[in-house]
């Protein structure tokens, strides 16, 4: 998987910031989450190739994660798109948008889908072959997603070596791959585990913003690769944080530490605050592995 | 007159370019001139005072001149405005944007009025003591409307060394910057012209933009002292702006021409061209007078 963070600041954008959007490429497909006002640019500066995403979910109705989205649609119709686009987002988007493409008389040039959310327990939104996508209820002052990416398990790797040995015909090698037992010409069965491989186990990544400190997040997010958490504020302002159902640095350690996940991710933070380092530094007092996300930066796992 | 145009190009936003914004302020006024997306980041790199924006014109329901609204009108929410705002635009943006806020749940901190056009005959939109607002009816694949920014005549400029000479009491001064003769103790009357200088002519601006060549608008912007007018597109395309209803920097220039204006500032342009130069070279074969605008150019006049 590989996450190119957009923007990642709070609410009123600045000439240095953009609001919340990502794009989570898994197995050559580009996953864009969240869409702020100047998403469109930031895409075209990180050299993301429009044509290429397919899928775009917004976490909630907030403008910050939401207003770059219009214009996002209204650019694919301008070069000219034919292939399908799909959105998640809470019940609500698909009025929005139908209405702001109908009154500026700018109808798309491909099927536009919308998968309104309503629901408050975790589900299935999104499957294919290689990948699977699932919501994460959020707690926030408005109706609220986080979203898990999750690739399913590739194929089991061929044991070259341990197939020839046995001289296995190349017509049973998908068999083997899907996990299959072999039975030689002599009767003799050869289990699976002695042809193969365990492939690459597979990644997960964890979108979870805007949100208070949630505990409930915790099991649907256990064990994951990257957890992206929201944490608009520091300590010193966690009573801000709960009065406006937003998280600080350590709620977010808190949370990945009790989740196990692997590597933290920080972002949604408010302007009001010169430099970042101590949200990593209050972080770390509660999870080791903290990354600090910032416009542009992008990294695989 | 300061005019600050903010962004200067033709629907798809690039990395270094802006869709139509543009800030015109008179005597101490800032009327903010289409909102195209990314305006309210364009206006702080601008280091113009959201403060000071009182009044939005918004030419037609395009969103390379409209997607910004919704996101600068939350922006000053944000801030904690509380003065008034007047958005003046077409038929339908009332809908467009309280729907957004609506399903944003995101009110406004200030009282948001509307002002929905749907005349075709040119109409006076705002005046006050000092200006006075005008439509400009356009012809585009939509309803679109340009404005024309008239200052109001100055009072009469005291003519300091007349007035003492005829020992006029300082309380007559009013009356004479307001144009009034005095009549002297003797019964002598002294015409107004001897006791004051003519005041600085009022400055006047055009905005057209998008429109297809159309000689009606002259007789409105007639001698105005800046006319921005949109070249989408050069001759060479001259078939495709009659098609899309955009118009040439040649067209744009006899518009100009036989409008009699001062200026002409150039606009609007496709992002098919490499530089703008050519747009100036074509438009100074048919009047003389032409300035390229370009994102973050200001000039007074």
């Amino acid at each position: 998987m590989k996450l190119t963070i957009l923007g990642c600041y709070a609410a009123t954008p600045r000439t240095i910031t953009n609001p919340t959007a990502q794009v989570l490429e898994i197995k050559n497909r580009l996953f864009l989450i969240d869409c702020g006002e100047g998403t469109q640019v930031q895409l075209r500066k990180n050299k993301i190739k429009f044509s290429k995403i397919n899928h775009i979910f917004i976490s909630h109705l907030h403008g910050d994660h939401l207003f770059g989205l219009i214009g996002t649609i209204s650019t694919f119709s301008l070069l000219g798109r034919t292939t399908d686009l799909h959105i998640y987002g809470p019940k609500g988007i698909k009025e929005l948008i139908l209405l702001q493409l109908k009154l500026t008389e700018s109808w798309t040039t491909y099927n536009l889908f919308f998968h309104e959310l309503e629901s408050k327990e975790s589900e299935i939104i999104f499957e294919d072959k290689k990948v699977i996508v699932k919501t994460i209820p959020l707690k926030h002052r408005v109706y609220t997603n986080g979203y898990l990416f999750q690739e399913k398990p590739d194929e089991r790797k061929l044991n070259v070596e341990a197939v020839q040995n046995y001289d296995i015909h190349v017509a049973y090698y998908q068999k083997i791959k899907n996990g299959g037992d072999i039975t030689l010409d002599n009767g003799t069965v050869i289990e699976n585990e002695k042809l193969t491989f365990d492939p690459a186990p597979p990644k997960s990544y964890a979108f979870c913003s805007d949100t208070v400190y949630h505990e409930a997040i915790i099991p649907i997010i256990e064990n994951v690769d990257v957890l992206y958490h929201e944490s608009t504020f520091l300590e010193s302002e966690a009573a801000l944080a709960q009065k406006t159902l937003h998280s600080t640095a350590k709620e977010a350690a808190r949370i990945a530490l009790k989740a196990n996940v692997k590597q933290l991710v920080l972002g949604h933070y408010s302007t009001r605050y010169d430099g970042l380092e101590r949200f990593k530094v209050e972080a770390e007092e509660v999870f080791p592995n903290v990354l600090l996300a910032d416009d542009g930066l992008s990294f695989e796992f």
